[in-house]
């Protein structure tokens, strides 16, 4: 069981209709945090059979290889990388992994596949150490060779190169001041995989002609490839001039350190060849395979509801915008949704962002919940279940929290108000005082939030 | 036809399957626009069979009244008014509506309900007068009196009358203090209740013990009654004290104008009678009958659409939050249902707010569709329109937009980026430039607003 605190959450529910519908709700996220955990995923995506190794529509004959080698990084990378172990067990030759330092003392001992750490959420040399070990461990490109590579959410910083010329703490600098400046995640990729020697294609560009297959548990809001892990065996849309636009926009471009501005200078003026582009040969031996993502999650959610006699649906997989109107909208839904049939599940996936202006603490799934708790308020017999994949929304060590039709009114009678807490950013406090945070502890893997709602 | 340059809409489209997904926003807009006409809505929620006046579940005997009159007022109470004489006609014994200025020099005579000016969104004395006539010509409440009461969206401005001894100046300049101060419609209409003669239920007060039909278009999200027009016949859940809690809340209370000062004072000692609450035998003698509201338009849209063979749905009719966020979630869904089967439409309704930082021109149903475009960017087949009943959209001459999976595309070709434009709040000037504004001028009625997204 994920959910730590899932018996104190039901009794919670004032009603023997609230205690099931919560119920219910917590059964869900139940089976989303399990599919989705990434040696199920590895192992329900991908399999050998005989001698081929079948990932989704790839099927790859192993046969033609005299070498298997394994690279990759991210959150997921030690639970794939043992997975795919057992999968493939002595066929691989070898390989090397980046994983969190945190992971890295608990792990068992691998056989084939070497443990190497890297750092999240800012990258550091130890990372880039483990990066270059796997480039020597590949050697010299070869058709013989099969890299497969094993990509999850934190990857980019987790599997840093700079471009030669460009140190590493230019990279952080410039990112920094990006994500101050208030750039968007595609205009911080932009300039990102223009900096890097393996983002953005780079990587691809790098390992041909060898084969590459690249296994990918998505953390990015309609799994695109481009942007997961900054998209190191996958074309990039965008240019250096591109780059340069935004970090004049941005008032970056004038004041850049000496790498960064010779290696962004040189690509402008074409010194530099690009990072490779849709139809670039590099990209003719590549297969991506996204083996899991927001989808296993919210399929997981309605398989298990619906054996439960909760007939259920999945609305979407891809919400973004503001928490709060993410989850209002959720809510009005759910509860329009419940004037019509009953019992019925709606789950829905995706990523909110959090404008923050108070002093509070909370996460997105947290005022995702308070806003849903506003438009299904009165209304007996809901529940919703707002929580972040990873087990750790915010900066707090809550997933996320529960909440049901009387939400709003037992936090007025302890002196909580939904709409000072919002403006407050203080999502955290409302729940604690409630008895609604959800705790799971970090879950291991990523592939966004899921809410889930339940009408009994 | 309501919308104007429906013809041009469709033109824009680029593909076969964009102009037919766009045909049908547009005839599903249509459809919702005519369903909510007000004399529409009186005359199929209202009706007389032989001396029994049927609205909804009441059945008024009109046999049993010596003296039936018609008060009320609201931007729809002139269509609502000569619909109400076509089906009563000569029983009415007399009445007085309160119309929008402009209605009043268009209007055609009136036989038994005699119209009078009202200014809005700013009450004035005009409008007072105009309450004060009603109460004049109701005289004495009376068992054997029938009142019927129109009221539509404005009806907080439209159907003004201070409580004794508070100037309307007072009113006004404490609303827009609360407005500017960041307080909720909730604070807003607590404390505008406790200032009021007519709001909060007084009018059920001082019409006890006369029988009262009221009949009401709403514009409030969830058909709140006592949030509509604010709730002159309906139980007032806030008290003199959660108006002087919100007035020092926002530092108003200590600079409160003689009047207010005293009524509310007086109102807090216990000196002033709060405004009738639930159970209160105020309400004994009432109806309240909902007969239009955005639930109306939503159907109406499912039921055009499912003729035409494109099988629909309605998501939710109480959508609040953040313009674009919403526009998100419902981008996001429409997005994924689109994987799954189609043709198929998605209807919602509800009202939006729009943060205004900006310098730009532009609406919350403008910044919807916005962001519904940037979540079904280079979905193909799908469109969907975001439209204000009322026929504008914020400040602009606008209803609203129509987007589809070719505008963000569409929009950077002409040197338009919509996260920018949403920053700028200048949603007006990117619609404008892509032809895609929704033009129907003022529709005469208010039910909130709607989106319908079509996947063909």
């Amino acid at each position: 069981m994920y959910i730590q605190n899932a018996s104190e959450l039901i009794r919670n529910g004032h009603t023997v209709a609230e205690r099931h519908a919560r119920r219910l709700c917590l059964e869900g996220a139940e089976a989303a945090l399990s599919a989705v955990e990434p040696s199920k995923l590895m192992k329900s995506k991908v399999r050998l059979a005989g001698r081929k190794l079948i990932a989704d529509s790839n099927v790859i004959d192993l046969e033609k290889f005299k070498k298997i080698f394994v690279i990759g990084g991210g959150k997921a990378a030690l639970p794939m990388a043992e997975a795919l172990e057992s999968i493939l067990a002595d066929k691989i030759t070898a390989g090397i992994v980046n994983v969190l330092d945190s992971q890295l003392r608990t792990a068992k001992g691998k056989r084939r596949i070497r443990l190497h750490a890297a750092t999240h959420p800012l990258p550091s040399i130890v990372g880039q150490e483990g990066v270059l070990q796997m480039l020597e461990l590949v050697g010299k490109p070869d058709p013989g060779t099969l890299v497969i590579c094993l990509i999850s959410g934190g990857g980019s910083a987790m599997l840093p190169l700079p471009a030669e010329g460009v140190d590493l703490v230019e990279k952080v600098e410039i990112t920094r001041r990006l994500l101050h400046s208030g750039a968007t995640i595609q205009e911080l990729n932009a300039v990102r995989k223009h900096l890097s020697a393996t983002k953005g294609g780079r990587l691809a560009e790098r390992l041909y002609p060898n084969r590459v297959l690249s296994l990918v548990i998505s953390d990015v809001v309609g799994n695109r490839l481009d942007s997961i892990a900054s998209g190191p065996l996958y074309p990039d849309p965008s240019t250096f001039k591109d780059a340069e636009r935004i970090l004049k926009k941005y008032g970056i471009w004038k004041d850049l350190t000496p790498g960064a501005e010779k290696e962004l200078g040189d690509g402008v003026a074409g010194l530099v060849p690009e990072t490779p582009k849709p139809g670039s040969r590099f990209f003719t031996k590549v297969s991506n395979v996204i083996i899991g993502g927001n989808d296993d999650a919210c399929d997981a959610v309605t398989r298990r509801l619906n054996r439960l006699k909760c007939r259920s649906e999945v609305l979407t997989t891809g919400y973004e915008g503001e928490a709060r109107s993410a989850g209002m909208f959720m809510g009005s839904v759910v509860s329009y949704k419940g004037r019509k049939s009953r019992p019925a599940g709606y789950v829905a996936g995706g990523e909110t962002t959090v404008s923050v202006k108070g002093d509070g603490r909370g996460g997105r799934n947290q005022e995702f919940a308070i806003g849903a708790a506003m438009k299904i308020d009165g209304n007996k017999g809901i529940a919703l279940i707002s929580l972040g994949t990873d087990g750790l929304d915010g900066s707090t060590d809550a997933a996320g929290a529960l909440v049901d039709g009387s939400t709003i009114e037992r936090s007025k009678a302890i002196g909580r108000f939904a709409e000072e807490s919002l403006l407050r950013n203080d999502s955290y406090t409302f729940f604690e005082s409630l008895g609604d945070l959800v705790m799971t502890g970090p879950t291991g893997t990523n592939v966004n939030d899921i809410a889930v709602a339940v009408l009994v």
